[in-house]
């Protein structure tokens, strides 16, 4: 048996993220959606469940509620570097939910990359620039002690 | 406003996948665990909350219950492909981990390529190969009418 390491990314990660509503609002987040009614009515999402979401993605500094009126009083709801730093992994589950909750269905959406290509994002190595297969990967210990 | 796809990815993949227990499951299979009694001991779950996830994976195609010993009945879990498929997204939630909430610490893990390097796997365009920043990436509709 291998002892994990006290600490898992993962699991803190779900903590945050492990609701569908939130990953939903991260996505509109990424569509460029910023104000409590556009998202509500993209969303269809009750007004309570969303304003303790987005409260939840402000504490954790994934969101940051920034004032656009004055009077009346009226924030609007940006991505922080944390949050933007969400990319890859709501692009990781896209593709998946794409390749294999479709039904057989083409993708709702093509991400366009700026080379004029359909982006298709792969997982590439940062070392050698090669798609990461996960028989490639050997997990090593990082800087924490605590792995045996 | 953008209408959205009646149909999201990002949804669909959460509703399957929003929960701690879930993906950390996916964790101990990706690093080869099969067993009921590793996967209890390795993530401390209660017997009777593990084995509704795995039944949960199991029913989504996720993980196989393949027989390993007859006498008396064992079973193990084994990731398909829909489950293999799963690991840019697990990837991509544990490198957010790790930069985002390990409050100043090394990462637990790296993750050694078969090149020899540190893999620290990041997101590639298809077409160019290029890593793919948000900021280069226009969504358009797929294959699905109902996106305006």
């Amino acid at each position: 048996m291998t002892t994990r390491p006290t600490t898992c990314s993962i699991g803190r990660a779900m903590d945050l993220l492990g609701e569908r509503w939130t990953m939903l609002i991260l996505r509109e987040a990424f569509w460029g959606v910023r104000r409590f009614t556009e998202l509500q009515r993209n969303l269809g999402i009750a007004r309570n469940i969303l304003s303790a979401r987005l409260q939840a993605l402000v504490a954790a500094g994934i969101l940051e509620r920034r004032l656009y009126h004055e009077e009346p009083e009226r924030y609007e709801y940006v991505l922080t570097q944390k949050g933007r730093d969400l990319y890859p992994a709501i692009v990781a589950i896209m593709r998946w939910g794409d390749k294999h909750l479709s039904e057989g269905q083409a993708p709702p959406l093509v991400l366009r990359h700026s080379c004029g290509g359909d982006a298709a994002p792969h997982l590439a190595c940062a070392h050698c620039g090669e798609p990461v297969d996960p028989r490639d990967i050997t997990p090593e210990p990082g800087g924490v002690a605590s792995l045996a």
